[in-house]
């Protein structure tokens, strides 16, 4: 007698690469497919949707050849996806897998910013060694605009650097002051951490207004999304050597190779690296085994953030 | 009747230049004397002399020209000094003055080589956009060797980071391994940070041996001085690729421009910066209050590490 083939319980679809590796071996009655949602689907219903890890609003359009009953996202901010997600899907976002990169990014943004490092690594390139003094961390005021779990994760790594930290979100509670209050706010600043989720309250929120608030020498600091930044009033305020900045995220992105803010000296630019380390593909896919395990055992999804 | 000059109970003399404002007023029967130890002695007892901030062995020869009760140096490290100080001093180094900067320059350089930030750097000055996959620092592990100050100003800022840190010491007690222990440890670390105190038992520690027990892809991170490793070695190492290093001491110092440490992708190399922030003044000044403060006290003076 041969077997007869499974009854699968559950179909999952991952894009091609190192997720389906990282996932190892899933329970026998969970069908895996490859699907990167870059033409018709595979299957006319697939349980659990693993979107590829691209940039920007990924293309969701495929969706609408497949019923779902949950869409992953790789990634923790779904700005736009709203709009282009396909009707009856339901969408979950990779909270948990990136704060912990995302937050060892900031520090390093503010770190090399506030001691010099760029300037250095430009001098060894010439083989100069001229000592300056740097205003580094200790003892400077950070304000953390944005206490979600990225803002979380970038406090817990301040917090021994003794500095002051002012943490701000949309309205005050305990701790927390308001967006209001960041006129006033503002001016006692040394670095200005951006790390807010881009929605229709913080699109262009660190505009001209924002910026000619912050003082002399201050360091402004986006790990969001570029959008949440006015690129044009930020390109004004640096290129005089007023403020600093140090972006991992920037309005375009890619950065287009002829833009002013790649000369400007005192702004750092990483190219949306935050998230680009070896732990991404592993946590995904804790994430991804935890989901099918909650629709397995009946359990409700984590992390859903758009239904449509 | 005129007031008859004071009496003073105590001279001290600073180097010219921003300590002596940083001190703020001293009390009236307290003279404070200008002296760079350039030249001869302004007086021939002065109980407190503070020595510049100058690079490796200060000129302290013209310490014969006068009697002291304490020279205070504006260094936590002392290698070299006993065999310069003329006799009859007692001198004390700057340990509480430069450990949070310190260690800000090693967690600022741990980040930036496990983010890939000085090739960041470079990218952005073409212009150019290209993301790639980083070590980073959660997860990894990172070997300390030394548990002084430095060490644990160091440990407390990667606390947060989720590395496991491992202890090394010239001798092992509860939660820190032996410096014998080293060939069995390096293997296993992706980080070794080296903040130890430069004397007899610490030169040349980073020798050919301990580089080649480390993993391939490890960063060696020195803050201590640049004697502590083999420069021959380490260029060896890493001039093929197989391991990184991130350098603010160098054997010799200043890196002389044609040195081939400049030139090597994947070495770091900061100018002896740890220090360099505006903390160091006010902090070296509120040490030279509190050595003030104890000897009108009567009390033995704080950091005393060298008597000749």
């Amino acid at each position: 007698m041969t077997a007869a083939p499974p009854a699968y319980r559950l179909s999952v679809s991952v894009p091609p690469g190192d997720l389906r590796d990282a996932l190892g071996p899933l329970p026998e009655d969970v069908e895996l497919l490859e699907w990167d949602l870059d033409g018709p689907a595979p299957r006319r219903h697939i349980d659990l949707v693993v979107r590829p890890n691209v940039r920007g609003v990924a293309p969701l359009e495929w969706l609408s050849t497949v019923t779902t009953r949950l869409v992953q996202s790789p990634a923790i901010g779904f700005d736009g996806v709203a709009g282009v997600l396909p009707p009856g899907h339901t969408l979950a976002n990779a909270a948990g897998v990136h704060e912990d990169s995302t937050a060892e990014q900031v520090l390093t943004l503010v770190l090399a910013a506030q001691r010099d490092l760029p300037d250095y690594v430009r001098a060894a390139d010439q083989g100069r060694w001229s000592t300056r003094l740097s205003p580094g961390l200790s003892g400077r005021t950070v304000l953390l605009l944005g206490v979600g779990g990225v803002g979380q994760a970038v406090e817990a790594r301040l917090a021994p650097f003794g500095a002051t930290v002012v943490r701000v979100a949309r309205t005050a509670r305990e701790g927390v002051h308001a967006a209001s209050e960041l006129p006033s706010l503002l001016p006692d600043a040394d670095v200005v951490v951006v790390v807010v989720r881009l929605d229709a309250s913080t699109v262009r929120l660190v505009d001209a207004d924002f910026l000619s608030r912050m003082r002399d020498g201050a360091l402004l600091v986006n790990v969001a999304r570029g959008a949440v930044v006015d690129t044009d009033a930020l390109v004004a305020e640096t290129s005089t050597g007023r403020l600093r900045a140090a972006l991992d995220v920037t309005d375009p992105e890619p950065l287009p190779p002829d833009h002013p803010l790649w000369r400007i000296p005192g702004v750092l630019v990483t190219p949306h690296a935050a998230g680009a380390t070896p732990d991404a593909t592993p946590r995904m896919a804790r994430l991804v085994r935890a989901q099918v395990d909650r629709m397995l055992a009946g359990e409700p999804p984590l992390n859903v953030v758009v239904r449509s």
